[in-house]
């Protein structure tokens, strides 16, 4: 495939820039997005609701294809090298390329085009039919016109639809960062690679083996991970990390069928009290884990973090008003210093029935799921390690499977564990080249530089593409936090997409060249 | 309503009998009632099938009053003077009176005519269609006819059905039993009254009131509850007591909705943590129940008692086997010593998901049910004081609704409980002289002297009895337990049947009038 002939000459002047200094090249670049977005909005919009009406339920194979393809056209139409590439018996990987004579650097920018399931009945307009509002449906937003609208970002205008905000605004706000520095007659400071997955909300089964067999062509300096929300504040924020995660599904087992409470509580084994007892001594109810070892792998804070946490804004009062809550754990730690600790946290619990459907029995068996979030250097097989000896030592019989009747009556003790697969921790260094690079730039470009996230809370493969491409990894957020993600009526505030593309148009033009 | 002639004529003979010593009368009844039942056991089970055809879920007003009619008409067919007695809004009591001139003591059999909901699909035959068996269905019993079988106690004929058991089977056997006299041209040597109540199985929530108005019409010297099964080995028992019960549902609170775990684990208060420390702390893995004073109003075991219980077959290894039980708890204590104490059972869970269901979410709230069983001599308000207060000194503040947003922000730990009804326990001492006197009839009657149970596990309303009677009371239950009871393929071993005519034929009979 041809690289198109206006790269080549924007090329030429993108050296020209370097060589006059392009590391503040584009001091006053922000304003100069605003008017492109203010000249350009309506069709962004235009394009952008065309392609969020395909449909990208991730188990829905064909729609998912017809959204790799509409990405490629999407590319292409910018001059961008894009096309395919394919795994077995998965959704494609969506790869576009902006090579750039002399760049010494290349980086990828990483987004996912699959979205989560939806439930129509609780939507209140049609997923697949994008509605702009002039605010949020909670305060009344009532739907108005894309040609209408004047594009100011302090207004909170939201548009509505599956994806909107999880994960299409990266690939939207991306190819419209290249429309821009076209329009600018100017050319990326960098070679520039975009890699887009289809099966992120499936849980990406096959990105791993896709990024082995296309290690080659991937081949790059730094990778960012479009995903996730802002600071709740709404500032750009750059995370240097992520907690690793785990499954734990645990069956404790009492009589083969619940036996009534009267003829036989108090001297039937309750698997509700085995099963609470063994939960009670886990953690404490402050968020501190109770499992031998568990922390002996943890690294310990580092001053870096705690001085990038410091600058962090303090929302915690704030947060434990909006979610109803009079305390939060380790007795009002921050947040921000929270998540960088492992959680131990009960996701669920079921046992016989509770309320009107309560029967006095001592039920057979009593279930508890559980998710770990992991920091560095734990490693997911050693904590199953721990876990497994924590339960052995409460006098457990572990079983990864239903017991059987023999065991049944051999065994005081039985539980049944069932691991599900989850991502290892990854952390990147606050004074990492990369990083310091990403933090300056946006600096420059922003009217504030970006927060410093030493890690997020949640999990996504950071390490994985570290591991397998060799390279340091950032997240680089750019949608609204209240934006429904996963649930019914997701949203993108459009002042966020107009940040977005502001925030890859200065990397774009602005990474140097000199890190390492 | 006038007493028919036949009794009066039996009245005579009675009163003839008891001059001649009554007491021993009857030393070889047992082989007579084999005889009568040789003789009229089809006419008594196609009788018996016709009741159980008219369907009797609590819940069907209609269908309930057609049971009680038809009792009537079955206590009217034998000379027993019978009616319903009517309440406010609830099915009528069934009465029957057999007044037995120069009889000094008054006894009621009560039963209930009311049965348990069905789930037709369950049932491999109709429920409402009586089907006899030759066998049990696990035992690949195969439909026999009634006129075709034979009466052998030792075989093992079921009756499938709903109520076939629980609880038709006494009052039909009651019924047989006064035939079992008319055809000896006996008569009892006590006063009979019959009382058979219609909501049972819905709570029995109008029988105290009922018994308050009818309390001049019920007035009597001792109460049997007809009800529940006899001991697993067949051996028929006496039950002196029951243990009392509460039901209580606990929801502990976390955030006002579910929180993603990667973003707020370990800093939002985690609803599971917070119940499952508090649940770890009311009972301990072996049955010890940790609320404080919880045992200050539990009256010691009697050497009485204790000695009762030696005689019972120990039945526990058998049952653990059964049940797939490596160990029961309290150190494999017998289950006839631990009825005796007071139970703490958790019957159920529910916070969050567990398996494929499971979000990664810190739930926003968490429940408990748990069934309390009491003994002598508890009292349900103060257990409720105890628990409350040990709920109280871990920190939790109490609501008995749910919380308001500012009850939210304002407790660290909110919890909100709600108490269901439930029975007090009760408790006749082994040596009442009603108890003696009953087991010295049924040990001149029966092939060897009956059990003497202390006390159920479960809870029947013998204290309410007891309270608004004041009178003794005691279990005389007749049906098999292996009986399907409240599930599908509801059944009642044929045997059982006869037994309980015969008990019944012996009490009426056989129960002395010097007891007090």
């Amino acid at each position: 495939m041809k690289r198109p002939a206006l790269f080549r000459a924007l090329a030429l002047c993108s050296l020209l820039a370097l060589a006059l200094g392009a590391r503040q090249a584009f001091p006053d670049q922000g304003r100069r997005v605003k008017a492109f977005i203010d000249k350009n909005g309506a069709s962004i919009l235009k394009e952008y609701s065309e392609f969020l009406s395909i449909p990208n339920v991730a188990s829905a194979a064909k729609n998912i294809r017809r959204n790799a393809e509409a990405i490629v056209a999407m590319l292409r139409r910018r001059g961008v090298e894009a096309r395919l590439l394919e795994g077995e018996g998965c959704p494609p990987l969506v790869y576009g390329e902006i090579a750039q004579p002399g760049a010494k650097k290349t980086i990828i920018f990483y987004a996912h085009y699959d979205g989560q399931p939806i439930d129509p009945v609780q939507w209140k307009d049609d997923p697949w039919k994008p509605v702009l509002r002039d605010r949020r449906l909670e305060d009344a937003g009532k739907i108005v016109d894309r040609s209408a609208i004047t594009f100011e970002r302090g207004r909170d205008y939201r548009l509505y639809g599956r994806s909107t905000s999880d994960d299409k605004a990266p690939i939207m706000a991306l190819a419209v960062a290249v429309d821009f520095l076209k329009s600018e007659l100017t050319s990326p400071s960098i070679n520039l690679k975009f890699l887009f997955e289809g099966e992120e909300e499936a849980g990406s089964p096959h990105l791993q083996g896709l990024l082995r067999k296309y290690r080659e062509l991937l081949r790059a300096d730094a990778l960012f991970i479009c995903d996730g929300p802002v600071d709740q504040t709404g500032r750009m924020q750059v995370t240097f990390g992520a907690r690793g995660s785990m499954g734990l599904e645990m069956t404790v087992y009492g009589p083969n069928h619940p036996l009534h409470s009267g003829h036989y509580g108090n001297w039937a084994p309750n698997p509700i009290s085995l099963l609470t007892g063994l939960l009670a001594g886990t953690r404490d109810q402050d968020g501190g884990i109770g499992i031998e070892g568990f922390y002996d792998d943890v690294r310990p804070v580092s001053e870096a973090d705690k001085n990038a946490i410091a600058e962090l804004p303090d929302i915690d009062a704030r947060l434990r008003r909006e979610y109803g809550l009079a305390w939060s754990e380790a007795g009002n730690a921050r947040l921000a210093s929270r998540i960088l600790m492992p959680a131990l946290n009960f996701r669920g619990l079921e046992a016989g029935a509770v309320g009107a459907k309560a029967a006095n029995a001592v039920p057979a068996e009593a279930r508890a799921s559980i998710d770990f979030r992991l920091v560095p250097d734990q490693d997911p097989e050693n904590v199953k390690k721990l876990v497994e000896a924590h339960i052995s030592a409460r006098g457990f019989h572990i079983l990864w499977r239903d017991p059987t009747p023999d065991e049944r009556i051999n065994h005081a003790k039985l539980i049944k564990l069932e691991w599900e697969d989850g991502y290892p921790p990854y952390r990147l260094a606050l004074d990492d080249p990369f990083g310091r690079e990403v933090v300056r730039t946006l600096g420059a470009a922003l009217s504030e530089p970006p927060l410093r996230l030493p890690a997020l809370g949640g999990s996504v493969p950071m390490k994985m593409f570290a591991d397998v491409l060799g390279i340091p990894v950032l997240g680089l957020p750019i949608v609204n936090y209240d934006n429904n993600q996963h649930g019914p009526n997701e949203n993108l505030r459009l002042g966020n997409l107009w940040d977005g593309i502001a925030v890859f148009a200065a990397l774009f033009s602005g990474l140097g060249q000199d890190w390492r």
